[in-house]
């Protein structure tokens, strides 16, 4: 018999790390401090809450059923937004509301792939990817990249054979940190194009990233729906986690793919998260400047800090987004060290092993720092905790 | 190249319907009735929006990423109320909350399924049931019931091969309205349990349902959790299909394999539909008693107007939860009759061809007319209209 598709996955490793918290007693001179979080831990702005329960209140639709795809309004202000932010163009009808960015990843997947196939992944990957393509049957073909965590194009060309229906990427990425430069976006695009097959790019983390400008010229591409599948998540810029709203930029033909998906696994997204990403696009971009501000500060701290380790041995392998994703001195898997550290230095971090396949032995030597809830203080306190760790080296 | 997933199934019937009533011109002495929604078209009660106002406003916690598998509060409460509604014993860690009752679906297959499985699916069925399993690379084996809409076990078993997973039933039927009666629902049981195969019981409409006391004694079997799988939705009951509140009873293993479908796919459900289901459950079970009464009442009607119908050949086919399943007398299809009676009788309803496999010829005669939503005077205005109907009989 073969197994479920379930069974074919592993358990979210979010619930594993949280279990290490279980049998351990932190003191308020040394409270936990909790780095393995890719989501903002405080609540949006007082405006917005009060914008959602006006809609909870006075607003009869926003309590029943709304289309699959998403409130028109919503899916026109981010059509919007996003061809300003990309200095493309982006039709209302070419962009639909998920519940959550991991949806618009499985509907995406839904759409390109049948069982057997193949998607390209560069490792380290989003764990999340990898359990549903697991799911869904299709085969993640691991695509290493360098201590630059960047993928090289032509080991991506390498990897590609007639199974293969796309190439998979994060940028900023989660959980390297890295933000993909405009060029190897570009050239990513053009192999998948060649090959005909999607590129799907998230970018969850898109709003934190330190350059200016478009991070890549694809939506500049009269021809960008043929190839480009673009997700966003508007869970980290409005603080809208508990909410679930996630978007898709895609072909009309392929959203109306995604239409089939998405009315059997959720009808329609939750409509008071959709309500407040609305009011939050037309009322929070001087907001979120700020908190972009302050995640590029913390980011900045982390540069500062990092010598400290250095000295021991760490290295920074790539910053940016929420995350550094970091090389460890010990001889240890990291498997064994992201316990060790809740109980030695009341760190909660997660492993490289989590974002790797079993395959590649690179995940034992590295730990994904989720540093964007810690202030500059917090970060001083981390970076004292691990330079005052004594492991064997 | 094999199709994608979501090519092998076909598009929402429901948005297909909206299309119906695009080009039609609606007067104001003879408006639409619209008996297409299997959902209620008001907002839920002031006192419940006021509740999820609080909870925008107050909860911090209500903001962010809940556990996948729901908040502990609505699990907790919900376990103690199915467990008194059915005389059985559920257990907080059996109950996970799901992002509406269609999801709840989605997860069941994806634990019990690989590609090439097999799911037995009385007809008519529940379209959204198919389209599921269809993206799942799952075959959805037709079990045809009689005229009196119920699958008859011994038929049921003939079709069980090696591949069967389970068989999956809806009671109060969507579309048919008929409600199972407690023996079939246990002679399905122990025919899943026999074969040690599952049982998947969606109770969606179980709140409307007319019989008192519990409508089957599975939760009573101590064994329970080795063969059912119980879906549940708080969108009918409290009004809150915007916010997309399901739920599922199972074996607390089976959880755990639904949690890894739920983390990629969903994260965790709504925060604000959650509180609004659990203040539901803990206020509401007064004004829900009165709007099973109104529903009730509702069908009553349609059972004192229907032999206006019969006399010109309709017939009553099932009637129950929110729907009446029916057969009509012209020589046409459904699927043509349906778009015909918008623009020939200004009502919505959904064609039994929607319900049915393409080999089952019984859906061209059939038609689902969703009353919940038509008060008494509404009904005999329905009847009004087809009864003055001239078609070719």
């Amino acid at each position: 018999m073969t197994l479920p598709r379930t069974a074919t996955t592993f358990a979210p490793p979010v619930m594993e790390a949280r279990r290490w918290l279980s049998d351990v007693t932190f003191t308020a001179d040394r409270p936990l401090i909790n780095v393995s979080q890719a989501a903002p831990v405080d609540p949006p702005p007082a405006a917005m809450r009060q914008a959602m329960a006006e809609v909870a209140l006075n607003n009869d639709e926003a309590h029943l059923y709304g289309p699959v795809l998403g409130l028109p309004e919503l899916r026109s202000e981010l059509a919007r937004q996003t061809s300003t932010h990309y200095a493309g163009t982006i039709a209302d009808d070419q962009v639909c509301i998920t519940s959550g960015c991991n949806q618009a990843f499985a509907a995406a997947i839904a759409t390109l792939c049948a069982e057997d196939d193949e998607v390209i992944l560069p490792t380290p990957w989003y764990f999340n990817h990898k359990m549903w393509l697991d799911m869904s049957g299709v085969t993640a073909v691991p695509l290493p990249t360098g201590d630059d965590l960047l993928p090289d194009p032509e080991a991506a060309a390498a990897l590609i054979t007639p199974r293969t229906r796309a190439i998979a990427i994060v940028s900023p990425n989660n959980p390297g940190g890295v933000e993909y430069p405009a060029e190897l976006v570009q050239a990513l695009f053009d192999l998948a194009r060649k090959h005909g097959i999607a590129l799907i790019l998230d970018e969850t983390y898109r709003d934190f990233d330190s350059r200016s400008g478009p991070p890549h010229a694809l939506f500049q591409d009269p021809d960008w729906q043929d190839t480009l599948i673009h997700l966003y998540s508007f869970s980290k810029a409005y603080r809208l986690t508990g909410h679930r709203v996630g978007a898709m930029v895609a072909s009309v033909a392929r959203l109306a793919e995604v239409e089939k998906f998405l009315d059997t696994v959720a009808i329609c997204p939750a409509q008071i998260g959709q309500h407040a990403a609305l009011w939050g696009m037309q009322n929070l971009s001087q907001w979120l400047a700020g908190e972009r501000a302050e995640i590029l500060a913390r980011r900045a701290a982390i540069t500062a800090q990092f010598p400290r380790l250095e000295t021991q041995g760490w290295r920074l392998l790539g910053l940016g987004g929420y995350f550094a994703y970091v090389e460890h001195p010990y001889d240890m898997s990291s498997a064994d060290l992201a316990p060790k550290l809740v109980r030695d230095a009341a760190v909660l971090c997660l492993p490289g092993t989590m974002f790797c396949p079993d395959t590649d032995p690179r995940g034992a030597a590295q730990l994904r720092i989720a540093f964007a809830n810690l202030d500059a203080a917090g970060i001083t306190v981390l970076f004292d905790r691990l330079a005052a760790l004594r492991l064997t080296a």
